[in-house]
This record gives C-alpha cells, sequence and structure tokens, in this order.
C-alpha cells in the first residue's frame, strides 16, 4: 500500500476498526471501511451509551440494531463475522430476534467486469437514494478479500462520499476465506442492515470464483455492469453471469463515448434476445449511464423499481424469497458436511495417493470414490467408539 | 404406446431384451433397443459360447469383453447397470480389469432442442462412421427414462440402419433415477464399450435436468444440435448449455429452408462471438448440416476430427480427461455423502417441519441448518453405539 495511506491511518486513528489489535500496523489499512462505519457511529454513541471494550449481549445487539444505532449495528456485524465458536451463540440467537424486522428491503447485487465502475456508480446511486430519504447499506461479497485488501481500499476512496452520508451504511467484505463463510456472513449482515432500518441494500461482488451466483442467491435483483466494447468486454464476463442478470448497465455513457455506448447497448440487447431471462416474468434490457456525469441513474433506479413492481405483483418475489431462504439452509448443511469429509484426516491424508493411483489408471474412479468414503466412515466410527 | 408396437414387440420376441421377466408386458418395449443389441450378439454367440442363463463371472465379463462379444458387452452393462448390491462388487471387479483397455475412443456428446433431429443425424453419422471402419457405441443419458420411455422408441425407430450395423452398438439410457446413477452407469458403459474395441463413442442427452453437464463430463467434444430461426429456438435452449458446447450444429438447412440455415448459422456465429469457448484454445463455431440429405455430416466428422488433434497437441486433452476422472471421483463422494444425510431418516422425517418454520420466519436459515446437521449426527452416533 501507498506511504500516503499509511501516513492516514496514523494520522487519524479513530478511522481504524475497534477490532483492529493496538499493535496493528499498515495491514489493517484496507479495514479502515469499517472504521468509517465506526467513525460515523461515533456520533450516535451519545444517543445510545456502550462500554466500547465490554463485549455486547445478545439483548444489547437486539435493541442496538433495532433503534437503528450505527456502532451496535457495526459490532453486531463484526459479531456475525467472527469466526469464534463462542460468538456463534449469541449471533445465531441475534439473527432470530431481529428475523421479524428484516425481509423489507429491495436487496440489489451488482457485478461488473473489471474496470466497469462499480464503485463510482454505488457512489452516486448510493447519495441520489440518501437525498430522497432512502438508507442504503452497502455491502461487498469477496471470498478473496483477504488478499486483495486493494478492491476494497480502492472502494473506501470510491465511495467517499456516500460512506460520509449519515442516511448509508457501508461494510466491506468478512475477511471469512471460504465463500460458504462469507456469503453466510453477508446474507446475515444484510438481515441486521434490514432490522436497523435500512431499505436498500446493494450487495457487491468484485467476480471472484463463484461470488456472482452467490450474490445472486441472495438478492431479488441483479445488475451486471459493463462498459463500450462489448465484443471485447464479454469476453471479460464469466460464463453464465450474462444469465444471472436482471439488467445490464453500460457505464461511461458520456462524452465522445456516448454513441459506442448506444451501439454496445443495442449488441447486448440482442444477445439478450437470445438467452433466457434471469426472472420468470422479467424482460432482461441492457442500459445506459455515465456514474461520472450522473446520467441515466435514475433511470436505472427505474428500472429497478418497476422490476420489484412486477415480481411482487406476479408472486415471482415471494417465491424466490422463500426458495432462496431455502436454498441457503441446504448449501450450509451441504457444505458442512462437504467440509466435514474433505476436513477428515484419514481423507486429506491419503486423497493425493488415491489421486495420482486413479489418474495413473491403477484404480478406477469407483474403487477411489469407494476408497475415499471407507477412509471417511471407519475415521467416523473410530470417533464415536474411541 | 401404440398398439402397433406392442403387436412389434410380440411379433419379436427376440427383440425383448435378455433380462426382461418372461410375463413383461408391453412396458418392457422401451426397452427394445437393449433387444436389438442382444440379437445382433445372437450371431457372435457360436464363436464365444455362454450359457444363457449362468451368471457371468468377472473373469466371463472381461475375457469377453476383451474379445469384442457384443453378448457379453451387452450383458456386462447390464451388470454395471444393476443397482442389486451382489452385482456392485463383481461389475467393479470388471471396470478395473478392463481399465487398461479403455480411452482410446473419441467420445462425442450429443444435445439438442426438442426436433432438432439427434437421433437421424446419429444414425446418419454412425453409419458413415462404421462404413469407414469405425466401431461406433451409441449411448443415451437420460435420468427420467424411466418416465419417458417415448424418446427411446423414437430412437430405436429413428436408428434403425445404425441398429442393425455390425460395427454398431446402441445402448439406451439405463433406467438409473437418480442423474448420479445414470451417469455412473453411462461411464462405465463407456468404458466396457471402449475395452471392446469401439473407438468412437455417442453420447446422447435427451436434455432432461442436468443431464448436459453430465455429459459434458463425460466427452472431449460436445456438440449442439438446433434448427433454424435461432432467435426462437434459442428459448429452447437451457442455461448455460451453449457454453458447453465445441460445435453448433445447425441441422435441416435443406430445400427451402438452406438459406434460412445460413441466416441462423451467422446469427449464432455471431452470439458465440460473445461467449467463452468451453474449450481452452478451441472457437466454438456453428455449422450446417442436413442428416435427411446426408449433406454436411462429413464436414462435421472433420471439424471433431480436428478439435481431437488440436486439444492432443495442446495438451489440453490430456488435462481435461484427467480432471474428468478426478470430478467423476468427488461427484461420486459427494452424492454419496449428501444422499447419506437427505436419507436419514431422522432428517426425512423432520425435513419439512424445518422448511415450514424457516419460511414462515420462526427459524433463522442458520438455525434450521443446524437442526438438521444436528438430527444427522444424532442418528449417526446412535448408529454407532446402538
Amino acid at each position: 500500500m501507498s506511504l500516503d495511506n499509511q501516513a492516514a491511518l496514523h494520522r487519524d486513528g479513530a478511522k481504524r476498526p475497534e477490532w483492529t489489535p493496538e499493535d496493528g500496523g499498515a495491514e489493517f489499512a484496507s479495514r479502515v471501511m469499517d472504521g468509517v462505519s465506526a467513525e460515523g457511529a461515533l456520533l450516535p454513541r451519545a444517543e445510545h451509551p456502550v462500554p466500547k471494550r465490554r463485549e455486547l449481549t445478545a439483548a444489547d445487539c437486539v435493541s442496538g440494531v433495532l433503534s437503528g444505532s450505527r456502532t451496535i449495528l457495526s459490532r453486531a456485524i463484526t459479531l456475525v463475522e467472527s469466526n469464534l465458536p463462542v460468538h456463534a451463540e449469541t449471533s445465531s440467537r441475534v439473527i432470530k430476534e431481529i428475523l421479524p424486522h428484516t425481509g423489507k428491503s429491495t436487496r440489489v447485487g451488482i457485478t461488473g467486469v473489471p474496470g466497469a465502475g462499480k464503485s463510482t456508480f454505488i457512489d452516486v446511486l448510493g447519495n441520489r437514494l440518501c437525498e430522497a430519504g432512502h438508507k442504503v447499506a452497502v455491502l461487498a461479497v469477496d471470498p478473496s478479500s483477504s488478499v486483495t485488501k486493494g478492491s476494497i481500499l480502492g472502494d473506501k476512496t470510491r465511495m467517499e462520499r456516500l460512506s460520509r452520508h449519515r442516511n448509508a451504511f457501508i461494510r466491506p467484505s468478512p475477511s471469512g476465506g471460504t465463500l460458504g463463510g462469507v456469503t453466510r456472513k453477508s446474507r446475515e449482515t444484510m438481515l441486521l442492515c434490514e432490522a436497523a432500518g435500512y431499505d436498500v441494500i446493494l450487495v457487491e461482488t468484485v467476480g471472484v470464483g463463484q461470488s456472482e451466483a452467490a450474490v445472486r442467491s441472495m438478492v431479488d435483483f441483479f445488475l451486471l455492469m459493463v462498459i463500450t466494447g462489448a465484443g471485447d468486454e464479454l469476453q471479460g464476463i464469466k460464463k453464465g453471469v450474462m444469465e444471472l442478470a436482471d439488467a445490464i448497465l453500460i457505464n461511461k455513457a458520456d462524452g465522445n463515448n456516448a454513441l459506442k455506448a448506444n451501439t454496445t447497448r443495442a449488441e447486448y440487447d440482442r444477445i439478450l434476445h437470445f438467452l433466457r431471462p434471469a426472472t420468470e416474468g422479467w424482460e432482461t434490457k441492457a442500459h445506459t449511464c455515465s456514474a461520472a456525469a450522473g446520467s441515466g441513474i435514475g433511470e436505472i433506479w427505474g428500472v429497478i423499481e418497476n422490476f420489484m413492481k412486477t415480481v411482487k405483483a406476479s408472486g415471482v418475489f415471494a417465491e424466490r424469497r422463500k426458495q432462496q431462504t431455502l436454498s441457503w439452509v441446504y448449501t450450509m448443511v451441504e457444505d458442512y458436511i462437504k467440509q466435514k469429509f474433505y476436513g477428515c484426516e484419514a481423507v486429506a491424508k491419503e486423497r493425493s495417493s488415491v489421486e495420482s493411483r486413479v489418474t495413473s489408471g491403477a484404480l478406477s474412479a469407483t474403487e477411489a470414490a469407494s476408497e475415499l468414503i471407507g477412509l471417511y466412515e471407519g475415521s467416523l466410527a473410530r470417533a464415536r467408539t474411541g
């Protein structure tokens, strides 16, 4: 990271997330976004005092979140993001308590090709919505955030304006490691934000690994951002992602680029005509905007509002929300049992040998599978009896 | 089924599969394809006599299959298709034995929109290849075959010519139920056919559920068949399937339709330009043919041969085969552990109640997941101790 950022960090210690170790150094700069929400939170603290260092009880979290306190929301999120078993029980109690107060927001997923300008767009759209009286929460899903800290630093600077708006709450991706972990945390963060009164949730994906599908599975509307020159840019769109989108937005449609952007929009519409729409009863179309010039922003929000009206009327909305919850349950279950299998010592120890025997043809795939299953069940049996 | 078919069945008992119960009625008509291969098999029987009713030993199967006997191949397939535990051990021994003699064929997957004329195409292409001295095995993957018997009856009549060619071997989809089961059986059937000297394996998918992905995961080249009028036809192509294809073939490019077919080909090429190719280092393109008129058949086979040259030279072929085997192993493992979870009585009993509580908001998704996992592990524990 640049020296300026380090300097900035040390100049303004308040910006460092509360959970940053006292001796934490520059490597925590990427978490400075938490600092922002925590800082915004310094104001309401008076109105809702909580001893900084004391662990929050489930009751503290619930009442604080429902009262709309940013500090408590922020700390409740830190709680659900925690990987410590001791926090798991509290956080699950919190989630259960706030559940009746969730689900009322418009959940929008935003993905895009590199350089499409997602953060600038979110900054502009978010400000418009906040000005119009909405409360906007911006979450990021980035399974790789623990490594690519850059992207979040980028967001921080690009979302400067939004991050300072009192109706906005910005939370970077939890450093969860596995996608499953990140997704669980992001979903529960979304619920917490809804309980805290945020009525628009913007979930940004950095488009690493399977993150688009993960985000699609937690939002109502999925927006794909691109830039002009579809022919080349499309190469940057991952397989199947276009088919997840409820709208494609061509950004940077300004100046000399405006005309090109319109051609690109027509090209996308042509391709979209050939693809199945992501949402039953809704035709995915391409639109243009310029986040920098602030044009087309109201129009795309209009598309989203129109989408919500349509799917709520048709019942697709309720059905999708229901299916999303159920598939979330089974994703967690299956992640757990898979993780238990692959985490099994006996399996982990033999895996590479089995793989090399199967690829060398010494073992049939079926034999290999049963060998691994045998190792797993054997260790289960020993675990019980021993 | 129509009376004619019933009549046909009873007229020609030899066509009924060997494993059809003596008292088996019209409902076995759909298995008449086995009958065909079994009939072709009557000839070689003299050359390699095997008592019809006796169970084959693993050794019988291996020697018979390697000698190229169609009867034994047919019965060996019936063995790997069997769901009886007693057969599992023998069949896995057989597969292990023949393994060194497998992998040398060109594996081609073929899918298509309804009415694209897959079977006619396979009949014509298969005959050409057989005439050219190839040995061609045609397998079908149809997880739903137990219900949609129609499609297989259809194949039977449409592949009449090929089914009578001594270099051809046609095997309908095993009535396996689950996709996992069908896939395992089809993969092992493919290996048996390779061991029996078939150097071209055509795997047809009926495009139900996930069958395209399953077939893509077991073949080298994946062909998507469509007909003119992409604009409308594409609606018939399932999400993401176009992105699995190494070539798109527009069939029925004959007569008044020839011109339209060319326009369609251009349209597809245009769309394909925007999609990522299914195979690294290979550009997926659209082609036309007329299975009925027999035009364009040699050309598409040329494309497939050219593809094989390219991927073998680049090493993509070897790497894909290796990855296919490994992912097959882990698919089997994960199917097994999932099936064990969902098959668990305690889980099955509570599932719907958990689902309704979670959708009603009485339970958080995380709680629901841990409740189900708890039930599962509890029953595991009891199983061990009790």
